[in-house]
């Protein structure tokens, strides 16, 4: 039979952590933590599971989890999403991100995205029958080209897909941008799904621009967030989605026939657990400070890093150390220096090779570490 | 914008066990146990996330678990899947089947269902862009009418979606009805999914018919299967995909981009604990004690069972009862005799009215004995 997805193979995440494991090199590719997450979290998980709370949870999500979700985009964003008709729990930001793409788009429709971006949501709009139109941001800064995007929009324009902050670059959207992106969509009808997984994640005194702080986009939006990396437990597969009821209604239609529901015991905890702002307030100085050890280390490699504004991703310029393309460099990196990076080719559609490759921060010092060690032979 | 499920409403699960929360019912709508799970499964998830298995799971799922399901598969059904190629650790079966659909068929194909089924097929095949073609199941008897099926084939017939044992009707199949459809599809292209969810609740001494006991159904089957259906843990959402290496490539191209991985700690405690075969060997007996039970208590009522062969439901007619159609008498249950049951005009696309409903037994012996309570008054 036909392959639904001909031109996809495994995702480079999953080719360069199995890299990393075949060739015991630091993983830096994949983002995820390799310390542990808070115990008090784990505790709730098993308080959860021995109260009994292992069957079905509520279709939307467990009205506890709903509402901590809606009282804090409340406290930190202004918008008050209703527990109840405009936040969803799903297993985590990728089912979020397929189940809006399924739920708001048909054959014929087109998506913006804007290159580079992550590697799921031009297969989802495939699925979805709909055409991807792939809107580069500015090379070098990695700024959104409103010019470019103003011009990519057609009456065929269903829905725009913007991620802040921005994974791989790890630049993030300012207000002035997030205006500008208010003011172009104004006159239309195109939807919004604003991926914001990193939300907690932005440094050096900037704020989170979330699409929940401007109306003109909120009143459009759906807005992805996950537990699993704000709180160090990717492997748990919790986010939700916040949209406006209409939108919430055709999301959760899709949301139902896809997983139904999402882990009971794992709602409960976070529950409880996201009722205390620390964790997620001190995230930023947390991996601020990381951030700046891997670049203090950075210095005396002949890799010349790029800002990191947000994310738990560290891009670098390769230009000038080996000649070869990003994704040849990736595969040497992990093969012969054994420290795993994922190309940022990987993130376009055409596979532009700028000569930078991201590594991931989120890790524990010791583990950056022994990667600059490594990295210093470049 | 449009509504790309336009027919589709909340689910029949939801709207029930909402009902029954509301009026205080005895809920045995929704099909999910009462009860608490093996204690020493909850133990394995705790010490899993103890052990720091809080990341991502690699995207197919954990070999361990992978491995397990493998070798159960071999011992119990003769057939054996490569745990690297050949399954795949899904969100839940729901997810597993959206994901089948979404993997191996494209908008043209048609999709054949027998009528009634699970109410997630039918949306299922839409979002996939694919045309579901109903077949009603033989009335009465709920059993396959290959002569129906044969006749509904087509040059564009992609896939077949079969369920044993059945919900709602909870016949099982038999050895020679996998065998004609066998015969049926040999000439075919035709791939199978076959949803085994209940394959270890089979009643009366009978064996469970996988399709991977029969080489011309298991070398087109997608075979799915539900660890929270098994072990009493249905909010735990993980259940699994078999398929042969070709299907299964297709089908993790894009499950790797609906949910990327599942829940990780829940995946290593399974893993340890499905290697004891007990709990699920002691399943039918277990199963089949509650449903003589119930049915022993249906005997003061009104109510006429139907044969319950395997599943966790038992069906009654409800002809003579009221008069009223089968979704007026389940509303009319739940509100003011306190009991949740799930018409079976929900599982057909057409709404047939056969006035019969579904209830749930997988209740602690008190919850049965108190529905029969109120189901006496009738
Ligand atoms: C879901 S695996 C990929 C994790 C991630 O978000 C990344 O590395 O970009
Ligand atoms: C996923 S909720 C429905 C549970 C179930 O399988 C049923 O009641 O039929």
């Amino acid at each position: 039979f036909p392959s639904r997805l001909p031109q996809v193979g495994t995702t480079i995440f999953t080719t360069m952590s199995a890299l990393a494991q075949e060739h015991r090199a630091v993983n830096l590719g994949q983002g995820f933590p390799d310390f542990g997450c808070d115990p008090r979290l784990l505790q709730a998980v098993t308080a959860a599971m021995q109260a009994g709370h292992n069957q079905y949870a509520p279709m939307p999500g467990t009205p506890a989890l709903r509402q901590a979700v809606s009282d804090k985009m409340h406290a930190l964003y202004g918008r008050r999403y209703d527990a109840g008709s405009e936040i969803t729990v799903t297993a985590g930001a990728t089912q979020g991100i397929l189940t809006a793409i399924l739920a708001c788009t048909q054959p014929g429709d087109e998506v913006i995205v804007l290159d580079p971006c992550y590697d799921s949501y031009v297969p989802n709009i495939a699925l979805a029958g709909a055409t991807a139109v792939r809107v580069p941001l500015t090379p070098g800064s990695f700024a959104p080209d409103f010019a470019k995007i103003a011009a990519a929009l057609t009456s065929r324009t269903r829905l725009i897909v913007i991620n802040t902050p921005h994974n791989p670059s790890a630049t993030v959207w300012s207000d002035a941008q997030m205006r500008q992106l208010e003011e172009l969509l104004a006159p239309t009808n195109v939807l919004l799904l604003s991926d914001e997984v990193y939300e907690h994640m932005v440094f050096d005194g900037q704020q989170h621009q979330s699409a929940a702080r401007f109306p003109g986009l909120a009143e459009r939006a759906f807005i992805v967030s996950s537990f699993g990396k704000t709180y160090h437990v990717t492997g748990w597969k919790v986010g939700t989605v916040a949209a406006p009821a209409a939108l919430t209604a055709e999301f959760r239609k899709v949301h139902q026939f896809n997983v139904f529901s999402v882990n009971t015991p794992m709602q409960a905890a976070l529950a409880d657990y996201m009722r205390d702002p620390a964790p997620y307030l001190e995230l930023p100085a947390f991996y601020q400070r990381k951030r700046d050890l891997f670049l203090q280390g950075l210095q005396a490699t002949r890799l010349r890093p790029l800002p990191t504004r947000g994310t738990y991703f560290q891009c670098v310029d390769i230009s000038g150390v080996t000649g070869m393309n990003e994704a040849d460099f990736c595969r040497w990196l992990v093969q012969d220096i054994g420290v795993a990076a994922i190309p940022l080719s990987a993130f376009y559609g055409d596979g532009f090779d700028q000569q930078v490759v991201r590594f991931c921060f989120a890790k524990e010092d010791a583990t950056l570490l022994a990667a600059l060690e490594r990295l210093k032979k470049l």
